[in-house]
């Protein structure tokens, strides 16, 4: 007879990922669909169909449902405040969702979930103060004070990878200049790698780029696994410069782990290692030796499992 | 009758403060003493001496003493781990004083203290996240997340003016580079105040430098007020830095109010003006709208005032 289970739904902004998880966050099912949805109507029918879908294939009981947003959300309302890629806003989702489910329904955004499934069963598990930082075109981030989401005055705290790090440094997307995020993420090693690879021409890296190939972070990457030199400068250069983000963060939340995921960490110690000599060299003691910088242990289904985690806590 | 008080004491380096302080936050007596001492035992004489000054004073009943400490606390042993002018390390500070003086005691870090008064009964009452840096010599920081301080995994967060801001920034006294206390305090107001007045010979800032006296943070501030340009200016230029800083701060915290205290404060809105400006304009909607930047309402009092809430809520 399988355990109690709920479901976690990962929402993103072209596709949702969904899964029947357990206490131990063993995911016995797993459904995936387009999120992308013409209008409201569209997209919650298929959030509904993708959660039926799993009720049908899983035998035990299925006790509760947690979503994971790419939106602010109004946790008193349980509503998504603004949603950058889906026509969700002001929608009443958790009360239209859990009567359309007939399940108590949670929901919380999506960076917090990825904190919440590290923090309860991967890299920052145990943790009471973690943080989070997930390196993907842009950097999103989550905290975790005392076991418990930090989410602020209006539910949009965490935006740790907007932390100015360079009163002069380069834009940003969000339109300030010199954040963490202008600095270290997929796009700024791309950046990076790109000019490099016009600065040394006898790297693997700029034979690359002369055969016509674009210089992607994942690239840059890839080549840096392989031994380029340039290239695994760069990745190094990007993890002293997130090294400087994570010192301040050190210096103001004193974590016991910050868990660094999102496609850039597949650069694993090339890019950690750097960062770890940084917070042991600049930040405050006792902070700074005692915090752990680990590699996210959930990749794409973060989300879900934080959303699963949300809605196991939510009826314990 | 008088109300049941506690007694709030704020231990400073050289001098310490303590007050008899009921639940709206009334002082009814208060007591001085020059805090430094040649070793353990003195420091903890001079302590117990002023509070038994103060209970002696006061008519009605004492329920429990706060100290607020220039140190690392560790809450779970009531012990102060480091303090840089007080020779307290490692005594079991809060079991040896509830020994001596018969009552309950507690402790904490004297700006987790000052933020604690505010957050009573000055200018971040009623808010659940707010912040609190105390501009001097240096920066102290304290954070308030759902109505709880935020310690950390070690009781050092908190430390928010090391949150570096210029990553190839001048040299912070903590032995980084580019912490916001290298770029906005007391002595970097002064060191600026310095650079402009050899910049501007028709400054009122110049003449007085000319005349041999020292560019301080507190004469620039003055000049400033008198409607000195120059020194305008400078006080402008630290208002611009600390709004860098505080646009980090309420990316990630999302706080609904962030306080201002210290001697630098006595700038008041001519420092304060151009910060919020930056914060408006550089921070992340809905945080950039909401914060409220604001002075400190307690001076000198804060910590004494803090270290009583601390008392008073931990019997309460």
């Amino acid at each position: 007879m399988p355990a109690d289970c709920v479901i976690g739904v990962d929402v993103g902004g072209t596709k949702l990922l969904a899964g029947v998880v357990d206490a131990e966050l063993t995911v016995h099912h797993r459904a995936q669909r387009h999120s992308r949805g013409a209008d409201e109507t569209a997209v919650l029918d298929t959030l509904v169909g993708a959660v039926t879908e799993l009720r049908e294939a899983h035998e035990g009981t299925i006790r509760a449902v947690g979503f994971g947003l790419p939106s602010l959300i109004d946790q008193e309302r349980g509503t998504a405040v603004s949603t950058v890629h889906l026509p969700l806003r002001g929608v009443p989702f958790r009360d239209v969702m859990a009567e359309r489910l007939g399940l108590p329904v949670f929901l919380d955004n999506d960076a917090n979930c990825a904190l919440l499934a590290e923090a309860r069963g991967g890299a920052a598990a145990g943790a009471s103060h973690a943080l989070m930082l997930t390196l993907g075109t842009g950097i999103g981030g989550a905290i975790l004070v005392d076991g418990r989401i930090v989410r602020g005055a209006d539910g949009a705290a965490g935006e740790i990878g907007h932390m100015v790090v360079d009163v002069d440094g380069p834009p940003c997307p969000c339109g300030n200049v010199g954040c963490l995020e202008a600095l270290v993420s997929g796009s700024a090693l791309g950046l990076e790698g790109a000019r490099v690879a016009r600065a040394s021409a006898d790297s693997a890296l700029a034979r690359v780029a002369a055969s016509g190939r674009e210089i992607t972070g994942m690239l840059v990457t890839e080549l840096a696994h392989d031994g380029d030199r340039a290239a695994r400068d760069v990745v190094a250069l990007m993890g002293t410069r997130l090294g400087v983000g994570l010192t301040s963060l050190t210096n103001a939340f004193n974590p016991s782990v910050i868990v660094i995921g999102g496609g850039v960490i597949a650069a694993g110690d090339l890019l950690l290692e750097p960062a770890r000599a940084v917070v042991r060299e600049r930040a405050l003691a006792p902070s700074s030796t005692t915090v752990e910088v680990r590699s996210a242990r959930f990749g794409a289904e973060s989300g879900m499992l934080g959303a699963a985690v949300m809605a196991l806590d939510g009826v314990a």
